[in-house]
């Protein structure tokens, strides 16, 4: 049996260069803050505890967590061995092995750091395990010296030797040790450098020193990226569409414009989706077998069925369930809308708060009336039936089965099924008035 | 005078990493079937004969190419020589030229294939002709080991000697041959290999061993590439379109951002055109000199004339004709409508089934109800005729020259020239109602 | 005291590959003429004289320049040195220093030109400045030979030498020389060469040959890249978006796919700004802190307070206001529109020519009818009003203060403070009558 976990993630840092109220971690990568991303791996190993570290803004973190992990907070910042002994109280009566994360890292796979648990618990038993990486370009980053897969010596860029800076194994700063070990190396570090700071680095160094050893794990540079500005965050948000879109091409569906596609963290996909450019994905989106998304579409929250076609130029909002075959055209709308199999609404509509019966026909320009500016009310309209274009359905209002709407008409009675509902003035016809009225705006216009 | 021409068209495979339901080979490229790419280059050479090579799914391409080709079944499928000995039967009889194509190298031009056409009529009558290409990385490709112009041995990459395996002449499968040498050597080819297959490519071989000599032709790597998956159709889309942004500049238009604009196979630009970022064409779409199409339009099957504005997000779909200096404005979707010149539809309407006189006004939310859940009617706009805003014109229905449709108004009969029409309700008036109402729903809300 | 600053700027080219009936110079980035771009950083030295040199086109450059510089006509055209001369008349009685620079090379910053005129007025006092750069690939340019910072030589590429050709300092054309200097040099310049043309870099040699010293200034490719075709104009566009959206996100903006937002040269960004993709600015646009601007809007002529919501697929023209946290939808236009703090219309509306109160309520499909073919007129919304949806306020119109509008009415009389307006037919009710059209219809259907 595998022991206790601890997760312990570093989120204090001021965030400075992204120039927000909003705290660094919140900030989302596809639909996802950056921060639940993380949490979310880290969930994967079912860890006993988890410890957020805050400083500015806790009260963002809290909301976020909402309670599913514990906050502790770190004031004054005096750097980022500091930072983890604030974890103490927190882990108090925890015995086990604690990850070291950061918020601002949001995409170290779970299988990772299963990895530095795993090398924490070989035989060999080493103090402390470090995730290192080999960047394009390690000038920034301190160096992980190793013997095989043991660490020698972290040293910081600044400090090290020529050879030590041939190295290109470089330090990650997320770290695995026993809680035991943990702290008690932490309460030996000093602050006696340049920056008056706690380094957590310097725990290995330490460990060396008394004749334990250290191991390296080493993982892809993606996996332990950054995000320290909305440059590195939209490039992050870049790495992590172009993947998806690889896996979403690889699993059967078609994108014409594959850096126009833009999916959430949860966007499922079926077979022979085809997509084409410029669509976006907000969360919560599910798209069934043989689905085409025409350009120019604006999708979260809706689960689309099998068959169905969608756009171009149509915003499918939370809530938005289109049963096999349905169509949502241009400049439509849709928002808690549930559309029965072979459903239509081609053009230029609002379904808000509506049930659609099957084969249901929408015409263009309806809108259903859902708001009066208090509460919300619900729209249903029967199987078959027919709404003439430029209608409006004032809710709460049941259209039945089979029943018409003539166009132009706004409605605020139910209609039976079977039933023509017309709401409409008589036709007043006036011969020759508009010859007369182009007459005189032409001299009021030619007298300007 | 030449030799009558056939081409084999190698479309056998089963396509498996596209993961999907659709023939590998029908997959579309700037909106048409990869097949029928590669078929009109082929057409350009007015072959004799075309022969596609099928397996599965030949009902989908025996609807693609609705008899403009033969199609023979390779089952069971025993290797690409094989493959061509199908086309036996369709050719019976034929004598002549005979060029092997795949149905998923979709790009090679007519200029290529007349090259290997003219270079197995050269004085020398090689017996087969290879087209060859140098791509960056040749790691998986069969070489052409060749002396001057002739190739003295194709040669697998895992059969390659070292010396072989740095030429970078690479075998894009691609062959001509007389029709008579053709089979008399692929009658020879043999299944002794690891595979069990028959490889076209032996014939290269067994030719030389007899002495013959064999041609090779080389050409650009884009000119041969092969489409396996979704993720190579979508690269392939992507070099395609860099090359159509690339010759429309050229031409005279202006891209502001060419990366955002998508071309169809047959979308025609006229000069001084400017087309504003993200801006899709599905076939059909003619665009005449002095257009501007702004951002985010999606337009199809849509002749467009001199001086007209279109867009931002417009759609013009299949049967739109617009006059000179007509304008089609935001949210507005266009369908089997053909406007006069100085037309203007601005602001979402639906405009389908319809002709529009020169100089008609559409006003905004205007919508043309062309259906009535079984058939599809029409609409007659006369010149110089306002429509006012949110108006229904339920056709069929005629709207005479210079007539005014008043806002609102759903007209269901003909309107004279000159005439005003006005369908309305009468205004009620409902002093102090809407403050009462205010008054009450606070009150309800609060007591939620 | 500087002395007085003259610029001479020539745009006498053809610009044939531009394929166009503008005016190359004329050819916007950013949404503002090139030459614009140029002038305005002109602008920044305060030049007592402006003078441009047209050939071709003339009328274009004086209707976009507007009487802010003169214009000098070059006919025939015998070359850069002959355009300069051009210059001559309109500097009569200017004594100072004298900047060339090109229309089509827009981005040269001020400061760069500040640059050229401080090393013209340094104690050693050269003849000329040439503002020199190290391309990328040297190939077609001209090179500046140098010995330290004085030019030895100016060479054409076809006349240098091999070690000349070794040089990577590229003439980029622009130069500064006193006034009195410049046009004594020009006169010395002759036609002897096989293009029978008056080379401006001529100057140099000559000054050098009369025992003058000629400096040399360096700057950064970009900032003197030419444009010559519509795909160097898009490739530089590109370039500048590119270097807009580092700044827009280094300021406290969050771009999900910064490469899908184009901003124009004036656009404006608060902090906390989210855009989502495909976002495109016109000029004139300001945008305040925290605002959320969704996928796929168009923006410009637009102020758009705090706290705003707007999109996805929305369009804001010019005279656009949006108070504080208003919020515009999806299929919504607004042109001349003032809305109040907190004000709403958030689906398929068009909102011209009108002001809307603070919290206010536009329901979808409203349409301000502010047209009647000849003249437009506004609509006045009041505070905390409600339009129902799909109304239509036929203009002039006033909507008083927490008026309700019922669904579907087109209004045409003031509707006072705190009343209901309702414009509505009977709701007529035909029982079976729908069922009865179905069974006809399918018969006649089934009879085709």
């Amino acid at each position: 049996m595998s022991n206790p976990i601890a997760a312990i993630v570093l989120a204090a840092g001021k965030g400075t260069r992204m120039k927000s109220d909003l705290h660094k971690v919140l900030h989302p990568i596809a639909g996802r803050p950056m921060l639940l991303h993380l949490m979310a791996s880290v969930d994967e190993l079912s860890p006993a505890k988890k410890v957020v570290i805050v400083g500015d803004k806790a009260e963002q973190l809290e909301a976020a967590l909402a309670g599913s992990a514990d906050l502790a907070v770190q004031a004054p910042q005096l750097g980022t061995g500091h930072a983890v002994q604030q974890a103490e109280g927190a882990l108090a009566g925890f015995d086990g092995d604690v990850l070291i994360l950061y918020g601002d890292v949001p995409f170290v796979p779970a299988a990772t750091m299963q990895a530095m648990i795993d090398r924490l618990n070989a035989p060999d038993a080493p103090a402390v395990v470090v995730l290192a990486f080999e960047p394009a370009d390690a000038q920034q980053y301190g160096r992980v010296i190793t013997e095989g897969d043991y660490v020698t010596k972290m040293v910081e860029h600044k400090d090290a030797t020529e050879a030590e800076r041939a190295v290109r194994l470089c330090n990650s700063g997320l770290m695995a040790a026993k809680s035991a070990d943990l702290f008690a190396l932490l309460s030996r570090v000093t602050d006696d450098n340049a920056a008056k700071e706690y380094y957590l680095v310097d725990i290995v160094n330490i460990a060396n020193a008394d004749g334990r050893h250290c191991a390296v794990v080493v993982t892809d540079p993606y996996d332990v990226a950054g995000i320290n500005s909305r440059g590195e965050l939209a490039a992050m948000e870049g790495e992590w569409q172009a993947r998806r879109r690889v896996q979403a091409m690889a699993d059967g569906a078609s994108l014409i414009a594959p850096d126009t596609v833009w999916f959430a963290w949860d966007t499922q996909l079926g077979r022979d989706v085809l997509i084409e450019p410029n669509v976006f994905f907000g969360p919560g989106a599910t798209i069934a077998d043989n689905v085409k998304i025409r350009a120019n579409c604006h999708i979260e929250g809706a689960i689309v069925g099998t068959g169905c076609e969608v756009g171009p130029f149509a915003r499918l909002r939370p809530g938005t369930v289109l049963g096999e075959k349905a169509k949502i055209g241009n400049f439509v709308e849709t928002k808690k809308a549930v559309l029965g199999n072979g459903a239509k609404a081609n053009h230029l509509t609002y379904l808000g708060d509506v049930t659609v019966g099957a084969n249901a026909n929408i015409g263009a320009g309806t809108i259903t009336c859902n708001y009066d500016g208090y509460f919300k009310y619900r729209t249903e309209i029967g199987e078959r039936a027919f709404i003439g274009s430029n209608s409006a359905l004032v809710a709460p209002v049941r259209i039945g089965a089979d029943a018409i709407v003539a166009a132009g008409s706004a409605v605020t009675r139910d209609v039976a099924d079977g039933e023509l509902r017309l709401v409409r003035g008589e036709q007043l016809i006036k011969p020759g008035w508009a010859d007369r009225f182009h007459d005189a705006m032409r001299k009021k216009k030619a007298g300007k």
